[in-house]
């Protein structure tokens, strides 16, 4: 997690500075589902490269919203998951989700 | 507001689409609160610079979420402030304010 110190004072400012970027919101709505796979990850999510997926990755780990887990195996297996802490993004990503439907709904 | 075979399939990525940036999430908790002058945002939303808040005000203004009163006066006063549209996101910030607080209670 990130010190306190370096978070900013308004808390929608503060979770804007944790994942308020296109690819980590996506990459936890993915991750609401189940743990994932790298490769399914990336599949899941149009658009993104293998060095934007891994960076997020690394950097939502370092904030304590996804955990991985690495299977010694040839070729190595890596799981993604959603830590607690990750998990409790959900009524976010709900919110998210009711006001896409009501935007596509609204249109002609 | 965007053609509707422009937006992705998914309710969260649509909305990710649309507002899925940092700069566009500060600026619709900023109107939350009610009109503003470029100025005032420019204020309350430190790092962000004349260009950027200027193109994701007008970006805004073509998605239907923000709408512009210009006042012919000199110099012209320009307000902005949520459309109805705009303003049915107050719960997703409410979603991202209150994860924002827990992030930061969990925090030593």
């Amino acid at each position: 997690m990130l010190p306190k110190q370096e978070l900013p004072e308004c808390p929608v400012a503060t979770t804007v500075e944790l994942i308020g970027n296109k690819w980590k919101l996506l990459i936890i709505r993915n991750l609401l589902d189940g743990e994932q796979r790298f490769t399914q990850l990336k599949n899941g999510i149009p658009g993104i490269s293998q060095k934007v997926l891994t960076d997020n990755l690394r950097i939502m780990e370092e904030e304590g919203i996804i955990s991985q887990e690495v299977f010694a195996q040839v070729p190595p297996k890596v799981i993604y998951s959603l830590t607690e802490f990750g998990k409790s993004l959900l009524p976010v990503i709900d919110a998210m989700a009711e006001w896409g439907d009501n935007y596509k709904n609204n249109l002609n």
